[in-house]
């Protein structure tokens, strides 16, 4: 099939890979044109616009940061919006706001394009093996046609309800996500402050009611000291913003996770946004020091 | 081997029944004698009191509530370390504070009385499996020997550290697994709150970075709405009192965990304490009411 993808980042890069190893055709676009040169030696085509790649593709990819980037790519000047045919399909992958992928969807509806947010989650390890979990907001009608494609992407792909609804699982996926992440950090805080070995903790904690992939990967992280970045915590700090504001608007009092936001915006005020989140361990060990 | 156990409850039950089926000889005391009979109908022996069965046991085994319950049991007028051999063992699987379980561990010692704390994560159904994650504390020698027992009471087994290391393992792991399941809630109150089927957003979590043992069984609970007790909320109510305890003796912040301790109290302020932690989202949503 002729599929389009914008974004090539840490996420899109592998998931472009994947589409085009799958057998499909590429078309790319990106603002810094050096991104496209692996995918180029690999049979993907370089356009001159989003409007352009959408001429030339049925579906069209987007794997970017913020609602900003989306809405400019859908709807700006030499955006999708431009080129892309009617009945042509944008499946945004990106993590933006349930309240801009509804707008984004209800514009490009006016042309007859139609849009699925699919959101996911499973970071870079589970992009390159195309394993990742793939949230899906839209019309059933175009999610059937689209599962295929994302079936190359990930393991478990689930059709949670209509536009934006893949963005609401995404909030709560990191939500829950980072929240385990500090709870975790909390954990083995309290078990180095009593003087017992947080390896071992994490060990006995893993087999147990407690046991989960943050426990397993971040914890594990957190055992090892390794702060580098998995995911940079400047993402999660993005999500969380999402996320409280959605709850705000829809007043939906969430104390634990405005619990975890404001343990966030210290790790993001000592400097640590380009680290990985388990950062929120040396946050905690700041505040005993 | 002789083995006395002391607290047939919910858990201690089939935890004694794994140990008779195992082919243990069985001395059994209880508090009220009603508890003993369907051990008793499978072999097991009842003892007049804790001093008594302690005299015909090379291993006693206690499975109580509190610190305090504990602490009467192994020091009290009729305790086991009235009537405990010289180079016997007390193996307490309860959850109680790390500090008693040192401190108690400590008087035990003085009759050379080897102690291990040894809490247990998994529940109900992972005891009657005999798939129990085991967290240990206590001398490595003393560990070693009774490191077969416990195997056939749980599927991980692991010596955390010295005298109440086990303890502070438990604490960790009711920290992580109470939080989750509060994040948990608030991940399906937004989801609610947006419109969007709670159950398919648990089912899109599943497979990503937030998938854990309590988004499979708690959540499971939250989206049939079953608010039933598979553990009773009062008990993660204590379990929270020690270790928010034990935190402030540290002096070691845990700020999601403090917000957490109060989502029970509110839980425990509107007489939900006998039903399952899952009625956190109760709380949520009253507030929201």
């Amino acid at each position: 099939m002729r599929l389009g993808f914008i974004g090539l980042g840490a996420m899109g890069r592998p998931m472009a890979l994947q589409l085009l190893r799958a057998g499909h055709q590429l078309e790319l676009w990106a603002r810094r044109p050096d991104s496209l040169r692996p995918l180029l030696e690999q049979g993907a085509r370089a356009c001159a616009s989003p409007a352009e790649l959408a001429g030339c593709a049925e579906v069209v990819f987007t794997m970017v940061t913020t609602s900003d980037d989306v809405a400019a790519i859908a709807l700006g000047p030499d955006g999708l919006i431009q080129g892309a045919p009617a009945g042509s399909i944008h499946v945004d992958m990106s993590t933006i706001s349930p309240q801009a992928a509804r707008r984004i969807a209800g514009r490009l509806a006016e042309k007859d394009i139609a849009m699925l947010d699919a959101p996911v989650s499973g970071g870079v390890a589970a992009a390159r093996a195309g394993t990742l979990a793939v949230m899906v907001g839209g019309e059933a009608g175009i999610f059937s046609r689209v599962r295929p494609l994302l079936e190359t992407l990930g393991k478990t792909i689930v059709h949670v309800g209509g536009h934006g609804a893949g963005q609401v699982a995404k909030a709560c996926n990191q939500m829950v996500m980072v929240a385990s992440i500090e709870a975790c950090a909390e954990a083995l805080r309290l078990a180095a402050a009593s003087g017992v070995d947080a390896g071992r903790v994490r060990s006995a904690l893993l087999g147990g009611a407690a046991g989960s992939v943050v426990l397993e990967v971040f914890g594990g992280r957190m055992a090892a000291r390794d702060f580098q970045a998995g995911v940079e915590a400047r993402l999660h700090h993005k999500d969380f913003a999402i996320l409280m504001h959605e709850a705000s608007r829809l007043g939906c009092p969430l104390p634990v996770a405005g619990q975890v936001w404001q343990q966030i915006n210290a790790l993001m005020a000592h400097g640590w946004g380009g680290l990985d989140s388990v950062s929120l361990l040396k946050v905690l060990e700041l505040a005993h020091a």
